[in-house]
């Protein structure tokens, strides 16, 4: 199974880093192929520019390879911290520009963009996984978690990825080394339980 | 009073620009300054790095004057359009970067990042104009508008800025001249109300 996995943090030595990096090695260790992008690492450039927005628009060489992956994809994992209730600009630069019209989801015929998309992404789950400074329970009751519904609906429900899962791991500067150990150990039965190893057809035995 | 004004969309001749400068257009009819950003239009770089992280960071100039402009803000008006529920990539860098500790928020002594920040920005209002091509009804049901808490409760409320309004303008696609006229003219209505003509001091008269 082809599974997108896209960190956004600027420290490659970030617990952020280490999440991905366990999830990556997890889903190989099941087969799974990943497209592992650490999107600051890469130098991803966030801006969709007007040009870009039209349906038939001429894509950079790494927007339509971004695409080409996305639209392949039979998972996604997504990795980031909780800056303001939303993804890290870098990280939402990345759903500006690759989960276009066409890519992503499509709007029916006579329809100029104001009604429903249909969802056009194939994957069959989509896991989140955020870091996060602030109690839980202060960010669902004060800030109304926004991220929740970002992913969820915004973003895959609107794509078609109904299956999703996020885990939001906080709170991170006051953790210690046994508490994060603890959490990547989580990590890793998240992405077994949403990725396992896929079992083999009757013929292939 | 000096009032920011952000807009975030990637052309000039958009409907988001034509609000930003109508309201740039009645703030300085009611005498007040405008410190106007059309973060497209300066090629603001809206990424966040590692060694800007620090409280103490050494800044970028064009950085370091925009938290000046925010610090010393008596009002903020945000322009931009609803993609994906949240910002475009570069208005969500603006927020990571400009709106950092000690100039927009700051923990309380002894509080390493985890507690509940106070908020540091004087401004006495903010206002979000929205352009977004999906029913009202629906952002609200089906996701849930994140970008109500984001505003409201994530960046401005964070930051002590209780008095907030926010207005979506929709749908966007099929509008009419006429319907877009009327759209400017209640911008209009919103940047009088909340930024009037100051009443002179007896001593100034």
């Amino acid at each position: 199974m082809n599974v997108v996995l896209i960190v956004a943090h600027p420290n490659v030595k970030s617990f952020n880093r280490a999440i991905a990096d366990t999830a990556a090695e997890v889903l190989r260790k099941n087969g799974h192929t990943v497209l592992f992008h650490d999107l600051y690492a890469e130098g991803f450039d966030p801006l969709l520019h007007d040009e870009e927005i039209p349906h038939d628009a001429s894509l950079q060489p790494v927007v339509e390879s971004h695409c080409a992956e996305a639209a392949s994809a039979e998972g996604f994992v997504v990795v980031h911290p909780n800056w303001w209730g939303q993804p890290p600009a870098i990280l939402k630069g990345w759903i500006d520009r690759v989960l276009r019209p066409g890519v992503a989801y499509e709007f029916l015929e006579g329809d100029r963009g104001e009604g429903i998309p249909r969802g056009l992404l194939k994957a069959r789950a989509a896991v989140v996984f955020n870091t996060s400074n602030t109690m839980q329970e202060r960010e669902v009751s004060i800030f109304g978690d926004p991220l929740e519904n970002i992913w969820k609906e915004c973003v895959f429900g609107l794509c078609g990825v109904r299956n999703f899962y996020r885990r939001v791991f906080g709170v991170i500067v006051t953790s210690t080394p046994e508490k994060r150990s603890e959490w990547l150990s989580e990590v890793e039965e998240v992405i077994n339980r949403l990725f396992p190893i896929p079992v083999k057809s009757k013929k292939q035995c």
